[in-house]
């Protein structure tokens, strides 16, 4: 495994100098990987159409968001808010003595391996957002290609290398392995700091254990799987069934379903027509190529064990047909079932279906809704509700509260589908839907994934990381702690009671 | 294991209360922790004195340090800044298609499971920063108590609950379990959301490899060894080589040494005297006993191990004398060895001595420290160093550059035990120092350990958390990201070039 040694050690050694470049130099970077990659649109989408089977207006679009997301990490890398600077003043009247002068801030934490996804061959692959993120904090990235699509992961890895090259990145800055055995033992090399991984709850259960059982245990941010429940209310379904069945076909059918986003259930009142009139719109839609053959057998089969549910009613039967090049196409799935049903036959139903198939679930009380959502669901990226305008019932407020404890983002009169890279998005959640809820995966705040924390005490100026000294040449927010505050603790809690 | 489960979900159905809990009334709880505490002090403390063999003096001091915290920790519940609350207002002109108005915010994680220490009774037990902490993210805390000084755990477990329920704290707050089986089936539940750990790297590794293997995996933040290596410039050794040498002995052996912040190495240069001088001070103080006994005889196997290492000058002896009850009393070792002889017997050198022991460690070459601190030592809680006035040349840059990727807290004049409780503090370090070198155990930022991120799309203002709502009744920092600044991304950085 020599060749794993090398890029480990190129990558360390690249972190090392990375972690010291100032804002604007470590943002130029990704501003050149932004525009190599917009300059090279034709070519790359080319390629993913071929290797992946989604469109290329997809793919554009996907493309698109992938260099929009390098700018965003460029802007967030020269605001240096995600530093969390702090400094404590030098204090003689502390509380519990002579009180030094103290200053913390978030440093990189070094090499960052990446597991690409197969899904998002541009934004979750290999200059995705955890590439972004990691080298926005200052680390040098690993990327683990995904087999679903060489030639594309191949070919933006040379796109990216050339242009961080070009743009004064030190050499072992961005590094593309291959294989699957390369990719665990490179998660189990000392040098690694840190991984990130968008796949299969199997896949990222295995290598996050991997990752836990390590000599030196590391961190682990998997993104896993979701089912995303949505429920619509009488009342919402009374104002707007058509927009919401519009709405929900187009998420449910989407890329073929194949989204850690996909709404998977769909909560409505029983005695609906929703299931008929959601099957007849899927059943004007063609086929569509599942990403790569495996997918389409797990697919084929949880598909199979949904329809065949004692209880389902299968509105658009779907399935998928295997061409000469074993490739999977898809018509998509919709069956519904009582909430009861899902109930009793929740082993077989609950599970994640990573293609087109959506559940809808026909509830009588929605008194009990809060309840059965407590009951039947593990973590999910996120959880959905449909309300009519201006409704509110002790109920509903029950039910978001019980979706709040599920779900990393909870959202009204949309869809799951579609997730915004800002600030304020958070895509992630408790297991199985990613092996570390504390964190994001898209949006700003995915850097925090791969910094430490590191204090400073009666540290020299001349020997302070940038972001700590007095002069802030960086330009970043500090948050200081004057002396003299210590002997007032507890008394601005004290006098709100 | 019935009693498991009941407080399990004691602990479950509190935190769901304690998250909605207003600042002021979370806050209140805390405070009345901090006052019966205080009051109690006396008692407390000489229950403390029995059981641990730590003195009034250090004890009374620990309390106090640990009602403070208290006190602190209200205070960053009525600050609210810990919510890192980010509002995305909505975009109809986002660089990807219209932006939903989007709000993030930490919110508790859920019951949190503390596993005390032995060596700090108040600070970093029952009621000490893991508590805290917890409690002031709006988490229910359970302690496994730690066998070392069950009656105060007890007794202090009855005064905080006591005095929680009387501010009106839901019932299952706060509960102490005991045993180990209890602990580790505990830590298994699958309410429990979080764990935190204080002490030996091998219970630690334990506890951390259960946590990772449950079906749902947590977080688990230990806190387990760390060796602390000091370094001493010639320039700062020929100012102040008294200072240095009082410094340095009283932070081996007070407490007779079991403080994880120990400086456990001290590197100085070739040729001086401070082997022999600090042998002679140790020489003076008397016995003190060991927290409890199996702490003294893993200490004394250490120390004998040490002390016989071939290569090691002896300056003071030391040894652990038993008594009829078992409890092993101390007297302070200190050894020499050349930088070299430490390289040759690593394996035996290397590790952590829980105790009043140190190794001075003799350097000839300043210029090679850098490159031995890398490649001699695992991650450490702290490293630090003495430096002469003004002093500065780039081994001292690269050392201390070392000493950053190495430790979480990096000082200079100073000796690391001691740890400050503020914003900017820094508890913790790579591996082996902690399970997770991203957070901190002491400080205000260790409150971060026990959140998780849930963000709300297009929510009505009714059914958001109080701090993400626009008229802010909590009044907490909120960062606000305006419409139309998408269209900019890359601009600010793209400026700076």
């Amino acid at each position: 495994m020599n060749g794993i040694d090398d890029v480990a050690r190129a990558a360390r050694d690249a972190s090392r100098e990375l972690a010291d470049l100032a804002p604007h130099a470590r943002a130029g970077l990704l501003l050149a990987a932004a525009a190599a990659l917009d300059e090279s649109a034709g070519e790359l989408v080319a390629i993913g159409e071929r290797e992946t089977g989604l469109d290329s207006a997809r793919l554009r679009g996907e493309l698109t968001r992938t260099s929009v997301q390098l700018r965003l990490f460029a802007d967030t890398v020269v605001d240096g808010q995600f530093h969390d600077a702090r400094i404590d003043e030098a204090d003689g009247d502390f509380a519990l003595g002579v009180r030094p002068d103290l200053r913390r801030a978030l440093v990189p934490i070094g090499p960052v391996l990446n597991f690409a996804a197969s899904n998002f061959p541009f934004a979750f692959s290999v200059a995705g957002g955890d590439t972004a993120s990691a080298l926005a904090a200052g680390c040098a990235v690993i990327v683990k290609a995904h087999p679903g699509h060489p030639e594309l992961s191949r070919r933006t890895a040379e796109i990216v290398s050339r242009a961080l090259a070009d743009a004064g990145a030190p050499a072992g800055t961005f590094q593309l392995i291959e294989g699957q055995d390369e990719g665990v033992a490179m998660l189990k090399h000392p040098s690694v700091a840190a991984a990130s991984f968008t796949g299969s709850l199997g896949a990222g259960r295995f290598l996050a254990d991997v990752a836990a059982s390590r000599p030196a245990p590391i961190p682990f941010y998997g993104e896993l799987g979701s089912v995303n429940p949505v429920v619509v209310t009488p009342s919402a379904l009374a104002e707007r069934a058509d927009a919401i069945l519009a709405g929900f076909t187009a998420s449910v059918t989407g890329s073929a379903g194949q989204l850690c986003t996909k709404p998977g259930f769909l909560f409505v009142p029983a005695g609906s027509d929703v299931g008929s009139r959601a099957g007849a719109i899927v059943g004007e839609i063609g086929e569509h190529r599942l990403l790569y053959p495996k997918i389409a057998h797990g697919y084929e089969a949880r598909r199979a064990a949904v329809v065949s549910t004692p209880g389902a009613e299968v509105h658009a039967e779907g399935g998928v047909r295997f061409d000469h090049q074993g490739h999977g196409w898809a018509l998509p799935t919709i069956v519904s079932v009582s909430l009861s049903t899902l109930v009793r036959e929740r082993d077989r139903l609950l599970d994640e279906s990573f293609g087109p198939l959506s559940i809808i679930v026909e509830y009588t009380e929605a008194d009990d809704l809060a309840a059965a959502f407590t009951d039947l669901f593990e973590g999910s990226l996120t959880a959905g509700l449909h309300l009519g305008a201006g409704e509110s019932s002790p109920w509903i407020t029950a039910l978001v509260e019980a979706m709040s404890q599920l779900a990393g983002r909870v959202l009204f009169d949309g869809w799951p589908t579609g997730v915004a890279v800002t600030p304020a998005q958070q895509h992630g959640g408790p297991w199985p839907a990613t092996t570390a809820s504390t964190s994001t995966s898209v949006g700003t705040a995915a850097i925090q994934r791969f910094l430490r924390p590191v204090a400073y005490q009666n540290a020299p100026a001349a020997l302070l990381p940038p972001v700590l000294r007095d002069d802030n040449p960086w330009n970043v927010e500090q948050r200081r702690s004057p002396a003299g505050e210590s002997r007032r603790w507890g008394e601005a809690a004290a006098a709100q009671m």
